[in-house]
């Protein structure tokens, strides 16, 4: 077979490969953020790199919204604390007192949130590829939210992704289309401290599994 | 404030943010593999590094299954071929030649085939940060599919994403437990040729969007 490699194809280096991993085992979801600006353009960069993400039919359906406005911040703030008020009352005892000592989210001292959202609505990719798995739409912009964890990590930026939301009421609070459904909104800043372990493992919330366990064969 | 950066931490080169950008260029959505086996002990260690991925509550909801058995890998593929004559209807015309003229999958020829699950029924991570946004279960294996897919471009591995299934029917067809639900069914393998551009814009499917128009402020 005739090598159809062009000759600018990039060719990863072991030295990449290992830097690589260490990427993803230094990467963490962030909660404990400086309050410094990050500098002019970071974030269009980071969305410009997020965009090489895979997505199904090349549909393309991630969107953007940088939330700079200091009232739509904070009602974005008070969506998570009712969210996550409502979820400390589903533990008991011990787990608790240990959920309410956690910190879940760095929403008030990031410079920048970034809400993600998926437009249902869109007719790019002409539907391929989505037929019976509706759901790789959304599944797209993960896979762009992960894309852009990944290289502002490469920058030594910490990305954390607030879940304890209702989904509903960011998009209100937001003002975007109703086609337009909630993936992730992320903080984004410099991090306090760097770690290899997961907080919540550090705090004793939850361990890592073993791996071994986690694939089979049939 | 204090460094609190612990001193063997990773601290990305530009070379490295530079290759880490060339990676994601260079990584497709791969359907046409060379047939010859991966050492021995590759898919073990993609899938130690896919379990690096981020995780909502450190749920760690991936469950991965490599299809090595012969009349599931043709069951399977018997499974996509139906989808794909099924979604082929959607089209009329000159798109349904052009629909009909892709190859969407690489299953007959691809070395690997790994499936990948979520176990919605984990008690791992005691629900934190899913009781608003349940999908974020499903996202966190995502990222892990995500995750392995950039590890094994970083091989000089090829990994395609085939959703043109009936994912209770590759469920069944694998035999595994009712409450995982599959994310992702993967091709993994050589690829036959390397391109900086997606196999849809290069065939007029559909191209690139302007990423200015995808992000925007509040």
């Amino acid at each position: 077979m005739p090598d159809t490699r062009p000759a600018e194809a990039f060719e990863p280096s072991d030295a990449f490969r290992a830097a690589l991993e260490q990427l993803l085992i230094w990467r963490r979801d962030e909660r404990h953020f400086r309050c410094d600006p990050l500098p002019a353009g970071t974030v269009a960069a980071l969305v410009a790199t997020a965009c090489l993400a895979p997505s199904v039919g090349n549909a393309q359906p991630w969107r953007f919204v940088e939330v700079q406005s200091p009232a739509r911040r904070a009602g974005i703030t008070q969506i998570f604390e009712q969210a996550n008020a409502a979820a400390a009352q589903l533990y008991q005892g011990n787990q608790a007192d240990q959920y309410a000592a956690l910190k879940l989210a760095g929403l008030r001292e990031a410079p920048v949130h970034l809400a993600v959202f998926c437009d249902e609505a869109t007719a790019t990719g002409h539907g391929l590829g989505r037929q019976t798995m509706p759901e790789m739409l959304r599944y797209s912009v993960v896979c762009a939210v992960h894309t852009l964890w990944l290289a502002a990590h490469a920058r030594g930026l910490g990305v954390g992704w607030v879940s304890i939301l209702d989904p509903h009421a960011v998009r209100a609070c937001l003002d975007v289309p109703l086609d337009w459904s909630l993936v992730a909104y992320l903080c984004i800043g410099w991090p306090q401290e760097a770690h290899a372990t997961p907080e919540l493992e550090r705090r004793g919330w939850q361990d890592r599994l073993t791996v071994d366990t986690l694939l089979q064969t049939r």
